[in-house]
This record gives structure tokens, C-alpha cells and sequence, in this order.
């Protein structure tokens, strides 16, 4: 039976790796080891020589020994011990659960249900009744598809968002256990994670927001912030480069908080990691800059797993990656160490032979009274720690008054009575400038009233204008500082922000890019409007007006595809009180992200235009008509409003009637009352023209069928921006030539 | 004044690092050198402890040491060698577009010189008046704002793309020289470059290509495929996860022909390097499984060069990496090794300072009449290399026939008579199934007829049903197979697959993940767009139809976001004909990618679809009206054109005379005659209802004014499919609602 199970397992592992021609080498070798051999049992020397012959043909034997020695367990005296049986009812749970929805991951949970205990049994502080307590230690399920890991350990613990009801209606409409992590349904969680590699830069970015607050608020006799940032990510995060490129920042920036587990199980969906995934990750960290340590036996090395955390912990000056290998679907006598076991339910029978192998013999969601009366301790000892903290912070606050307060303000989120009247007006006599450069003065004037604001650029500081001129760089020698330096790493950037704003309510991270290197950040600017992030992004270069690097560099279709995505805010201000309008409104808007479009190019300041209009979404700026009839709307955005403006001026001086209205961002336009939208395009007028330096399509939406909407559906072009503007159309001529052709 | 302009250098150096407070110790470190020292007199074990104990402070030395030596030499009586008057050329026609373009990157070219140099005139094979010979080195620049390098080396090297006048109008308004280099626009530029990290994936795309042919095509006797591929990028792409992932691959697949310059310079747009890209680049590439070499001195050392080129040649099994450190905008004696020579032109003052350092006495543009004659042979050369590679290539097509045919069917890019016929078809009583199911069935007839179609997935084949059953992995010891294997690497993926389609016309990759995942890889999708490459994207689980994985797994703003990106195909197939249409489509559109968004669920195949259908983008799939004139249109797409042909139906027992259009490629039907959209579209009937699971945003398009779109404007949820589509309001008696509402 032993002997037929494992050859199974073997057979499917080998069938499935490799599909083909070409590969009977791999295939016979992986026959080629008894199937039976327990690897465990084998001398060094000789585990070694087969482990660097065989490709990894080992595991079975571990699943096979591991199932052993359970029933091993079983069949002699000695009772199961306390640690053994939570583990199990931590992967019974995702078993179960997975098995109910007949959907799910339980292979991760299986496999990393000895680091989920010891993390949030042993290891971490928090408190299960307020999971945003400030200093509590945050734990990322960076492979988020296992989120009934995280699931089970949120339910032992105690916390109210995962009840039993909870896992048992994972997956299902309405419930608390979404398919994977999300922050905004499931207190406890820290950050939306699923999409591979962002969750480790987001625990890069928690893990700044840490080092930088402690920087700046611990005092020698006090340190008020004081936490650590958990991860764990599989093969598939550590394969995509947002990973790479948040890790080799966490390297530079020495963050000794963010300890991440790396769970080294050699499968990924399409079979073994050996198919395309064969690069040292270990030597890849160390050249990051991390401290690195391998645990071998994460299946039941727990005392390995416990002295890696120490040793991590005891590393201040580095974050620690410990490489934990270990069996996806642990205890699954058949699925074990397959792809089989990762995304999909084991089935009834196979989860009756689980509960065989590891003599589970309770009911489904069954938790056992004493691992329950275990970890009911963690009611009490985390109100413990809160208070503890609390009367800490007292303390703090009788000392340090003004600290306190500043602190306050990041942990609650409470803006500064007044902030908005630090952000500058302008008057159309103001000299004309980019709204890029307008935009860096907002910022330098929102980092001296807002205490937790700070960001930078993806190695364009100098273009996208967003130094604070008022801070140093937050380097690891210099983290109470508030200009970062992401590097040209975009996704990266957007990921670590996520994450640093989940950190604390008071905390709005900007970043900056080109506009069209939003593509490089896509995924985390969806991450952030999906998980109610308020990140700021500050996109200069919005257009073709950036002339001469060309069409690689040129935005055309990114606007309408951000006001197409959900709960983000796109705006496009077109000068002075318009960026200052749109600052406005980012800062509000704190579970919203917002995009920020800016011109390189020099623009005018209009008269009409206002920080109210912005609010709204879309407005009028000028009209010479009355009654709400006028001949022709002229509609822009950003660096094209200007263009609009001046052909209304000569249509004006031909004896028409003609309004002039800035759209600068749909979604909040969308927003307002019928009333008000009617009053800015009143249905009876069809005679409108739109002009904007993007891809008409959308547009339909406000000049209507017998509208005209200018703008560019092709790619840019390599020459000054004047000339560019010209050659494709946007001008002033013709607005009036459209205008004069409805 | 050799002091006092070293001091300003080192000046504007300690000032441009780092910002504000708590950086004062970098500065005085930066200082503490004597801005005078010559780093190349110093005896090694000297310099090993300068490097280690002072920030790269060395450079500023070596400049000087730099315009010394080049002083001396015209001091001197011996002429300066032609090698260095080559480099010089080349750096100086680089400096003097980009100073009468007023716009552009001069540091790249006056630093990469040297290697640029001895690739394009000692090193690399090919013909300057065929850019296209097949078996051709390959070259990508992926640090592509350095593109005057390639200009000059091409004009150097003869090609006719690239004359003096198109020198003299870099960056202008319709000439061959834009601001970044693009394959499209410039014979001899092999990718378009530009936005970071990019340029080293497609390198590794045409690495894979030459790998994969040259162990389909090459016999003991003939290796008629033998060709390498150069790359230089610098620390941008280093920094970016793309060329991580990229690598990683490369080194797991051993890619020998691929040897890449890292040009080390230490400066990126914020600065230096320091500040943000601390990690060792050599030990993770060797984690990465790549060979790696280091040349410490860049800029005179030729010979080092040359001996990391022919060691690199030496290593067959695994790309290597040649860290080449040189100094940015060498040559000029106040902005080398600076921020201010990355991306902006010198000014005239500077240009003059240089070429004095320089010795330089020429007029702008000028080529020295030594220089010219040396590099003359190339055009020579180059057409007997290629004569000899066409009289090899006679030879092998006697005695390999079939191959032959085989081989010229992938460099021309023809396909083969009547291929379309492997397509399948489909009749209305054929199982319901998945697109993503049928998309398989097309992908295996297709692999069976067009000998260069091959490609696959983000590690999720068994999901996107994309594995060619007829054939066996890539992978190092078995490239002649046509699974890729990407691993979860989307961004590297799409980057690859831009690399291998730019190969060979008859090359057709293609690669797949989810269709949210896009979001990883829009950037490497855009260059595929604008650089006019027909990779296939295989885009599954499409919608929120894809069910319990949630939100983070469900596209909402995909669709739309696609349509409004220029020169790409967004294809929705509804069912297996509309899946084959799509594939015809995708296949004929060699210079337009093509996206097919494919569903996770089972839909019936439907009356009226088609493969011409598909073609026109838009069609009529039923309609009981006469005269082109129905009460009422319903437009559905992919897995909803079954909810609108269901509620056709409906509608039509009530008596109503319903029109169902297939919209299945807005780009395609746009294309169409005013005629045929007025057939589909008549422009007197306004009740339209559109049923899409996507945004609505730009469905005002067809549905117009008084129509209505049926859609999801918010994020999904974890679900069953089928509840989610019901609690949506995606369901038949929505549609029938709107339609009678109307």
C-alpha cells in the first residue's frame, strides 16, 4: 500500500513535469529512485550525492516519511503533542474549507502550517480585538492564493472577522473569506495580496514605514515604535521581478524589521520549479544585500524555524529571507508535492486519506478543546500588550508632548485643522509653468502641515519634480527623512506604497513616474484602488507635449484606461489653482488613490478655473451665454484646456455663444447630482467638441453622437512638442474648424 | 585649472547626491578626496582601499586622468590611434546631434564608445546594405536613450538608414533618427528600446529564437543558424524587475549566444547610483546562472573588452554578463560622470571644453577621412559574408530539402498555401465549452501547419489551455521544442516574445496568463503595439466568469483599456468559430498583436457566428427584422453575446424585431467601409442594449445617446461565476429590461 501510493506519486510527478519529447532523461531519473526510500533515513554524504543527481525526487520520500511517522505517532502511547495538533488543525481548516467551496488553495496551507503557528502563536504581537492597533507586528501572505493559512490563524487567534461561519462560507458571496487576502473585507489582514510578488514589497513598504516612524519618534528612554513585518511568498513571488525590485530595496535600505519566509516547495502550477525556475535564490539575496538562512525541514523542523527567527531578529542592520523548504499539500498521501494539491480541493476521498495519514479523526472545521484553550490566550495577552503600550504612550505623550501629537496624527489619520490653506493659489497673472512644477510647490507645501506625508520618484526626482525640498533622503543611516528613492523600478514603487499606506491611517505616500510608465506600475496601482489605498501618484510627461523622447515615452490610451478602472480618481489639471484643486482632493480622498497627470510643457493660468471646480469633477470656466443655452460646449483637460479657451475667444469674436468646460477628472464629475451635471452640459445642446491629447475613445460619453472629439488614436511621435501638437491636429484652428463644421 | 575644474565636478557631484539633512557624511567623504588624485597612478593595493573606503569618489579621477592622457597625446608626436579616433567619432557625432537637437542623451554613447566600437568594427557579423540578412548578429541597445551609440555605429558602418543627414535631424519631426531607437522606423535598430529593462528581455527572446532554430535547423555538417546577440544596458535596467526576470530565464535556459554589456557607470537621472542600487549585480547574475566577467576600466580598456568578448564566446552553456564600468559622458571635463550628461546636451560652452579635452579639432558631424576609409570594408564584408552564408545555405538546401523549405518559410515569414484550413470548426450541436478550451484546439492545429508558431504560459498552462501536445519543452538540453515555459514572469514573457517575433517574420509566438495578469506585462504589450509585432496574447479567464478566485482575479477595465491602445487587435470570441476567427485574424496580422480574451466557462456554441464574421470585428449573428430596420439591436461580446442571443429570443415572443451583433473587435469593425457599419448599425435605430462583464466606459460608442451598456463599472468579487453574473445583473432579463425600457 505504502509501496503503491508513493510509486502513484511518483508516476504523476514525472508524467506532469515535462511534457513531451525530449525529457525521458528527467523522466527516468525520477523513476529511477525506489519510490519507497525514505530520505530521511539516508546518511548525509548520500542525501547529498542524491540530491544533486536526482532532480529533487526526494520530496516524495518526505511525504511518505513524514505520513510514517504520524501513524507512528498514533499507533504507540505518547500523545500527539500540543504544537503537532495545532499545525494540523491549521491545515484541516484550509482543507476543509477549500473542500466546502470546492474551490481553493490548500496546498500552501498544508505545507506552511508549522510557520503560521509558530508566527502567530509563538512570535508575533497583536491584539485579535482591535486588529489595527497601531504597534502591532504585521504579518503579508505574499502568495495570497493560500489565504486559508491566514484564514485559520486569524480564527484560533480570536479575532472576530473569521468565525466559524466565516470558513465555512469561504469563497462565497458576501462572506469575510474571499478567494484571496483583502484587507477592506477581513480585519486582520493587512494588504489585498493574490497577484504574485506584491505582497513582499508591500511588506517592504510596511517595513519603511516602521523603520522611518521609529526613526523619527523613539526616544533613547522610549521606543514607541517598535514592530516587525512578516512575510511569506512562494516560488511564484519570488520568480516576478516587482519582488526583485522591492527586495533590493529592502536590501540598500537596511530594514532589519522585515523578516520574510521564503516557502521553498518546488512546485508551481505548471509542475516543478525545475521546468523554469533553477536560479540560486539564496545567493540572488545575499547579492541584495539580505541575511539569509535556509531551514531544510520546514515540515517538521520547528525548532529550526524558531532559531531562524531569532537569528533574523538579532540581524538590526539587514531584513532576514529564511528559505524554508518544505512539502506543498503536506500530509496528502497522494496529492503531496504535486501541483495537484494547489489550486484545487483535494476531493472527499483524498481528504479522507488525509485525515488518515495524519490521524485526524475530528469532523470538518472541527479545533480541537485543548489547541483551542491554547490559543484562547491570545485574547487577554493582546489586550495585555495593547494596554501595556498604551500606558507606554501615555507616558510618551506626558514627555514628549508634541511628538505625541505628531504621532497621533499618523495613527489616526486626523488631518491638521486648516491644511488646505497651505496649498497655493494662483492668479492668471502668475507666470505660466508646468503643471509639473506646480505640483512640486503643492507638495513641498502639503509635507510642512501634513506629518505623514512623504514619497518620490522612480529615478525622475528631477523631471517629475518631486523633491521636498525641506527633507533629506530617507536612507537606511538617515530613515526619519521623507524623500524616497525608489530607483527605476515603477512596480516596485507602487507595491511599497501600498504598503506604506496600509501602515497607518495618518501615512500618504506619493510616488512618480512618466505617465506612460504607468504601465510598468499597473498592477499596484489596481492593488491600491481595489484595497482602498489613498497612494498618490504623481505622473508627469502626460502627453504627446513631452516631444522629442518619442512614442515610447508619449501616453495615448492611459487616461481613459484609468477612468476606466474602479474606485481610482484620474485627474488632469490644466494649471496652477487646477494641481492644487487636484492635491485637494487626493488628500481627501484617503481610500481612494488618486492619479496625478502633469505637463511637461509650460501652460498659462486660465482665468475661471478654481480648487471648487476641481471637486467637482468638470465645470465651466468661461460662457458668453445665457439661460444655460449656449451654441457650442468646448470641453479639455489639462494642457489642452488652453487650446479650448482660445478657440471659445475666436468663436466668441465670431458672434457665437460659447462655454468653455474643464473635465479635469470623470469619476468625480460622474459623481454629481443631475441637476448639477445639466447644468454644465444641458442635453439640448449637441454641439460639442472635446479636445484632449489621449485616444478619443470614451469620449462619446460628453460630446453625444452628433459631437466631435479631437484628440490621438495613434502612437506619438519623436520631434518638439509644437511641432508634434501641430502634425497631429491639436490646435486652435482646428477646435473652430470642428466647431463650425456641427 | 585642472584642479579648479575636477573641484567643480566633485562639487556638483556631493551636491547632486543626496538632498537636505542627515546626509552630511556622504558629502565630506566625497570631499575628503583630493578631487586632483589620478586613480590610475595609484598602485592596486591603494586603489582596492580607496574603492572600498570612499564612495566611488574614484571616478572624478578618472576622468581627469582621461583628458590628460588625451592631452598628452597631441602634445606628443605619436598619432593618436585609429581605435581612439574611431571612439571619438562616434562620441562626437553623438554630442553634436544631440547638440542641434537641443534634446537627447549624450552620456551613454561618450561612455559606451568603446564597446560600441569594438562590436560593431571588430566583433559583429553583418551586412550594412541588408538590415535584415537573417543570419546576422543581433544587437539591442536596451539602455535606449543612448541611441546616438547605434546611429553613429550604423552610419559608421555604412547603413543607408542612417546618412549624415539623418544625423543632423535626430529627434525631428519625420526622420530616421527619433529620440529612442525603433525597429520601425530605423533598418539596422532590431527592437524598440527605451522604456527600462525591456531591451535585455527581447535580447533573450532573440537568444531563444537563434537557440531554437539552430537545434531544429543545423546539421553535423552545416550550422547554417549561428548567430550572437549583444546587448548593453545600463543601471536602469538593471534596477527594473523585467530584465530580472528576463535573466533568471536566460540562465535557466542557457543561452550562450547572448552576451550582455552592463554598463556600470554609477549614474542614474536622481544621481548616483548610491543612493538607491546598492546591490552586487555580478553575484546576483551568478545566482541567476550566468557566466560573468568584470572589466574595471572601460574606457581605455580595448583589450580587456576584446578578452571578455572572446571569453564570453568561450562559455557555450550560459549567457554571460560583461560588467563594463565606465564613466558617463567621458570626455567632457565638467559633466562626465555626472546626472547633468545622462539626458540633456552639453551646451556649447561644454562641447567646446570637450573637444579640446578631446583633442578634437573637427567641424560638427565631420568623420575623419581615416575613420571612414577603416570602416568602409564593412560594406564589403558585410555582402561577402552574407554571399558566403547564401552559398551554405544552397549547399544545405540540396542536401536538406525539406528543412530548407522548412527554415525559408521562417525567414520570409510566408505562410504556408491553405493553412487556415487546420483551423477547426464548429456546429451549433458541438459541445459547449470554454474558449480558453477551443483556443487550445486552434493553437494545436496551428502549431501542426506554421513551422514558427510556438509559445506558452505564465505558469499557468493547464489554466490557459496552452500546451502543444504535439511537442515537448524548450529547455536547455531540448531547444528545439516549442513549449516555453515562462514560469510566473509575465512582464520577462511578453518582453521575450517581442524578442523572438522581431527575429524572423515567420516566427509567431505567443503567451498567455490571465487576462487581469495583462496588468503585469501592458508595458511589453505596448511595444509589441508600437514596435508592430504579431505576438499572440492569450489572455483567459477573462471576466468575473472566472468566479471564486475574486476581485483581484477579475478584469473590469481590461477590455476598453486595449481598445484605446493603438495598432493592437482586442478580440472577444464568443464561441469555437469566433475562437478560430480570431486566430485567422491574429495569424494574417503579422504587425499588430492581437489580444484574445478568452472565457474560464463552458458557452454553447451559437446560430449565425463565424470565422468571416470575426474578420469584419462586428456582424449580425441573427435578426428578424426586414429593411435593415429592427426595433431594437442587442450587442454582445465573448461570453455574454449568449445572453444577448437568449434575450433575442425572448423579445422576439413578444413580437419585437430584434437584431444580435457579434462586436467581437471594435479596431476590426472600425476598419470597415461607412456602408457595411451602416448594415449592422443602421443609424435611425437607437435602441441598442450592449451586454459586456466589463466597463461601460466607451460603450456610448454603439449604444449612443438613448441606448443603454450593461456592464460592471466596480470591482468583482469571490464567488460562484454564476452568482456573481446574477448579482451583477448580467442575466437575460436585464437586457430584456433595458431593451423595453427603451
Amino acid at each position: 500500500m505504502a509501496f503503491s501510493t508513493s510509486f502513484t506519486a511518483a508516476q504523476s510527478l514525472a508524467g506532469r513535469a515535462i511534457v513531451g519529447a525530449g525529457t525521458s532523461t528527467t523522466t527516468s531519473n525520477r523513476l529511477a529512485v525506489p519510490s519507497f526510500l525514505s530520505f530521511n533515513s539516508l546518511k548525509t554524504s548520500a542525501r547529498q550525492h542524491l540530491q544533486h543527481r536526482v532532480v529533487r525526487s526526494h520530496r516524495v520520500g518526505l511525504v511518505r516519511a513524514a505520513a510514517v511517522e504520524a501513524l507512528e505517532g498514533t499507533a504507540g502511547t505518547a500523545p500527539v503533542p500540543l504544537v503537532e495538533k495545532s499545525i494540523n488543525t491549521i491545515r484541516f481548516l484550509a482543507i476543509d474549507a477549500v473542500e466546502k467551496a470546492n474551490s481553493g488553495h490548500p496546498g500552501l496551507p498544508m505545507g506552511c502550517a508549522p510557520m503560521g503557528h509558530i508566527l502567530y502563536d509563538e512570535v508575533m504581537r497583536y491584539n485579535p480585538k482591535n486588529p489595527y492597533w497601531f504597534n502591532r507586528d504585521r504579518f503579508v501572505l505574499s502568495a495570497g492564493h493560500g489565504c486559508m493559512l491566514q484564514y485559520a490563524l486569524l480564527h484560533l487567534a480570536g479575532y472576530d472577522s473569521v468565525k466559524e461561519e466565516d470558513l465555512k462560507s469561504f469563497r462565497q458571496w458576501g462572506s469575510r473569506t474571499p478567494g484571496h487576502p483583502e484587507n477592506f473585507e477581513t480585519p486582520g489582514i493587512e494588504v489585498t495580496t493574490g497577484p504574485l510578488g506584491q505582497g513582499i514589497a508591500n511588506a517592504v513598504g510596511l517595513a519603511l514605514a516602521e523603520k522611518h516612524l521609529a526613526a523619527r519618534f523613539n526616544k533613547p528612554d522610549s521606543e514607541i515604535v517598535d514592530h516587525y513585518i512578516y512575510a511569506i511568498l512562494g516560488d511564484g513571488c519570488q520568480m516576478e521581478g516587482v519582488s526583485n525590485e522591492a527586495c533590493s530595496l529592502a536590501g540598500h535600505w537596511g530594514l532589519g524589521k522585515l523578516i520574510a519566509f521564503y516557502d521553498d516547495n518546488h512546485i508551481s502550477i505548471d509542475g516543478d520549479t525545475e521546468i523554469a525556475f533553477t536560479e540560486d535564490v539564496i545567493t540572488r539575496f545575499e547579492a541584495l544585500g539580505w541575511h539569509t538562512i535556509w531551514v531544510k525541514n520546514g515540515n517538521h523542523g520547528y525548532d529550526e524555524i524558531r532559531a531562524a527567527i531569532k537569528e533574523a531578529k538579532a540581524v538590526k542592520d539587514r531584513p532576514t529571507l529564511i528559505k524554508v523548504t518544505t512539502t506543498i499539500g503536506f500530509g496528502s498521501p497522494n496529492k503531496a508535492n504535486s501541483y495537484s494539491v494547489h489550486g484545487s480541493a483535494l476531493g472527499a476521498k483524498e481528504v479522507d486519506a488525509t485525515r488518515q495519514n495524519l490521524t485526524w479523526p475530528f469532523e470538518p472545521f472541527h479545533v480541537p478543546e485543548d489547541v483551542k484553550s491554547h490559543w484562547s490566550r491570545h485574547i487577554s495577552e493582546g489586550a495585555s500588550l495593547e494596554a501595556d503600550w498604551n500606558s507606554k504612550f501615555a507616558e510618551y505623550e506626558k514627555k514628549y508632548p508634541e511628538e505625541a501629537a505628531e504621532l497621533k496624527r499618523i495613527m489616526s489619520g486626523e488631518l491638521p485643522a486648516g491644511w488646505e490653506k497651505a496649498l497655493p493659489t494662483y492668479t492668471t497673472e502668475s507666470p505660466a509653468d508646468a503643471t509639473r512644477n506646480l505640483s512640486q510647490q503643492c507638495l513641498n507645501a502639503l509635507a510642512k502641515v501634513l506629518p505623514g506625508f512623504l514619497g518620490g520618484s522612480a529615478d525622475l526626482a528631477s523631471s517629475n519634480m518631486t523633491l521636498l525640498k525641506t527633507f533629506g533622503d530617507f536612507q537606511s543611516t538617515t530613515p526619519e527623512e521623507r524623500n524616497l528613492r525608489f530607483g527605476v523600478r515603477e512596480h516596485g514603487m507602487g507595491a511599497i506604497c501600498n504598503g506604506i499606506v496600509s501602515h497607518s491611517p495618518g501615512l500618504i505616500p506619493y510616488c512618480a513616474t512618466f505617465f506612460v510608465f504607468t504601465d510598468y506600475m499597473r498592477a499596484a496601482i489596481r492593488i491600491s484602488a481595489l484595497s482602498e489605498g489613498g497612494v498618490i501618484y504623481v505622473m508627469t510627461h502626460d502627453s504627446i507635449g513631452l516631444g522629442e523622447d518619442g512614442p515610447t515615452h508619449q501616453p495615448i490610451e492611459h487616461l481613459i484606461s484609468f477612468r476606466a478602472m474602479p474606485n481610482i480618481l484620474m485627474l488632469r489639471p490644466a494649471d496652477g489653482n487646477e494641481t492644487a484643486g487636484a492635491y485637494m482632493v487626493a488628500i481627501l480622498n484617503r481610500k481612494r488613490p488618486s492619479i496625478l497627470a502633469l505637463s511637461r510643457q509650460k501652460l498659462p493660468h486660465l482665468p475661471g478655473t478654481s480648487i471648487e471646480g476641481v471637486a467637482k469633477g468638470g465645470y465651466i470656466i468661461s460662457d458668453n451665454s445665457s439661460g444655460n443655452k449656449p451654441d457650442l460646449i468646448l470641453i479639455g483637460t489639462g494642457s489642452e484646456l488652453e487650446i479650448a479657451a482660445k478657440a471659445a475667444h475666436e468663436l466668441r469674436k465670431q458672434g457665437k455663444a460659447v462655454r468653455v468646460v474643464s473635465l479635469v477628472s470623470w469619476e468625480l464629475f460622474d459623481e454629481q447630482s443631475d441637476e448639477y451635471k445639466e447644468s454644465v452640459f444641458p442635453s439640448a445642446v449637441t454641439a460639442r467638441v472635446s479636445i484632449e491629447a489621449g485616444a478619443t475613445l470614451g469620449w462619446e460619453k460628453f460630446v453625444g453622437g452628433k459631437g466631435k472629439a479631437i484628440g490621438i488614436d495613434q502612437f506619438g511621435a519623436s520631434a518638439p512638442a509644437g511641432k508634434i501638437y501641430k502634425e497631429f491636429g491639436l490646435t486652435t484652428e482646428n477646435v473652430i474648424a470642428a466647431a463650425n463644421s456641427l
